[in-house]
């Protein structure tokens, strides 16, 4: 059978790991936490920091081929693992340039794939003098991930809030709608690309509020999106599953906003919501069987569930019976100990007949499933 | 979080902890193999008999509630877990009553229930008087499963093969479809009954060829099976999930053949065709939340996947790739190491839009997938 390693056990992890059970996999997980999400459900667990060279390097010279779920990983080590043979999904060339914040951008510049235009900042100081490119997003080079590593700048007055390291400051885009669409890209570089989905953000967590798929947009928009889509995942050239983020504008333009190599909160609800679901999808690449069906089955809602503001400990689940008290309706919670604010602890998928439907649930479930510390 | 534990891992234990990692549960099994198809996919798993009194008892102090993935555990510890308060779903009494093929009938006759007409015997020399009784199915009054502990007697020529040992013999009944149904129960009382299936048996093997979901039966035929379903498990005075397989025969009477007091193989489809998991329901049963929702979102058919004859040995899955290749085909691999002949390894669903198409699908798959030994 063969071993798989997963860089990463969190909830990504949690829901890859679940699906392999159903494919012939040895799994295998390395993660700093004993207690993370992932830990109990894989095979081999091991306790490393994905960020270390050796921890890296030793683990995957356990495994036939790896991939990972978070993008933080030592990209050192999977080059050198890669030129002694093992076979790394995605390819660690990919990684090195979406890892970066700074290389994504120029990826997509010279690919002429349509980006918000930016400048490369090295620091705080230099923004002063770009103060007539404001309002802008400021986007940390390194280290950013799901909200954390993006600064709104609006005016001058808000310098202050800038980060003080090498940056890409976007102009800020006259948003319609945020999109995402996942695309599947196997070993012998096919393609199958799922249906895009629109989200609603929080603007004061920056975390997704709900999505809705799929996306309600005109079928020209859709043609955008999709060879916008799979143009980017080509010219990565790599096997895996890339989700990619866009922003449609009100001029109608469709700009891309960033990529993620990897399953993704955005393409949860195809658990339920599609034939084939991302993490189906993502095994039957790692183990080089055909890719799956990306059809819809059902229009779909979903809602994280995220650390209530002000509560940190032990958690709890209000409201849960009340959820589950209504029609097509799933939890996902992540098994994650303690909550804090913001934290994602969740999800709830919602099945529906239509957007007005899904929306009047979704909503439903925001109000009475909260996350809170046990009292 | 409450501390769940499951007695047996094998493949029904294996997809209930994919469907636990939805819920705040913390998962216990116990098996005596530690490569159990369901050992790797549980927060605590703890080597033991689940025939073994004082193993059962010793596991059973550790969680907060109990539940099973096989009938053949020790009863006398859980009927003592029980008087010292833990909460076992199923109960206990309602276990013993199924746990044995003698008592099993004599409950149904007790309850009104529609059953075929049955004689108890005690040894095989028994049999030799009941000769004008053939053709009978003999079941063995403890121990059988899975199609073993069954052996058709058509006539006093057979007797040679009769069990010799505490038994039922049942007069054959001339069946037109068999049936199965579950049906949910939850610690109020409050019940759901799932659509029930029709099944089609390989008549050497007397394991499960394939399944179709709904089953095309008359309306004034499923009434009868829902109305039996339920007075049988409200008699059971247990919570859990029951499966109930009937017969249909050729006279348009619905008898009961027997009832498993836990998910079943016949609930297998219901992972992708149903809102609700008879998986997802159990955890909801055993964590006191709703109950789910039972309808149907689409047809499906089930395919077992079990070992081919004459192959004995470490496993391999002929066809894979080919059935992958499928539209809204799903794989569901057991893990285990061996396969040899007859052993359930695995089952495929298929989704499909009607009952010619799925039959159609089924037999490919059939045809195409193959569990044989490496060679």
């Amino acid at each position: 059978m063969k071993k798989v390693g997963i860089l990463g056990g969190g909830q990504l992890g949690r829901m890859l790991l679940q699906e392999a059970a159903n494919f012939p996999v040895d799994t295998w997980v390395m993660e700093n936490d004993p207690n993370c999400p992932a830990a109990h459900l894989c095979q081999h667990f091991v306790l490393g920091d994905i960020r270390n060279y050796d921890d890296v390097y030793r683990f995957g010279k356990q495994v036939d081929a790896l991939t990972i779920e978070i993008e933080s990983v030592n990209i050192e080590a999977l080059e050198q693992l890669e030129r002694e043979g093992l076979n790394i999904i995605p390819r660690p060339a990919a990684l090195r340039i979406i890892q970066d914040k700074i290389e994504q951008k120029a990826f997509y510049q010279q690919h002429q794939l349509p980006t918000a235009s930016f400048v490369v900042v090295q620091n705080r100081a230099a923004v002063n003098d770009l103060v007539s490119f404001l309002p802008a997003a400021m986007k940390l080079g390194k280290g950013g991930y799901d909200g954390k590593g993006v600064q709104l700048l609006e005016s001058a007055a808000d310098i202050d809030k800038a980060f003080d390291a090498p940056s890409v400051l976007e102009k800020k885009v006259d948003i319609e709608k945020e999109l995402a669409i996942l695309v599947a890209v196997n070993q012998k570089g096919q393609t199958a690309i799922y249906p895009p989905v629109e989200m609603v953000f929080d603007p004061y967590l920056n975390l997704l509020d709900y999505q809705i798929a799929p996306a309600d947009i005109q079928q020209k928009i859709l043609w955008r999106v999709e060879a916008i889509a799979l143009t980017l995942a080509k010219a990565l050239q790599s096997p895996g599953l890339f989700a990619v983020e866009l922003f449609l504008d009100r001029n109608g333009d469709v700009l891309v906003n960033e990529t993620a190599p990897r399953v993704h909160n955005s393409g949860h609800h195809t658990i339920e919501a599609q034939v084939c679901s991302q993490y189906e999808m993502l095994w039957r690449i790692l183990l080089d069987l055909p890719l799956g069906n990306t059809t819809g089955l059902h229009p779909s809602c979903l809602v994280n569930l995220i650390g209530e503001p002000g509560q940190s400990g032990p958690v709890a689940y209000e409201g849960l019976a009340e959820v589950l008290n209504m029609e097509a309706v799933y939890i996902h919670l992540y098994g994650k100990a303690e909550t804090k604010p913001g934290r994602k602890m969740g999800h709830v998928t919602i099945l529906g007949k239509d957007r007005v439907d899904l929306v009047y649930k979704a909503n439903i479930v925001k109000r009475t499933l909260k996350v809170i510390a046990q009292s």
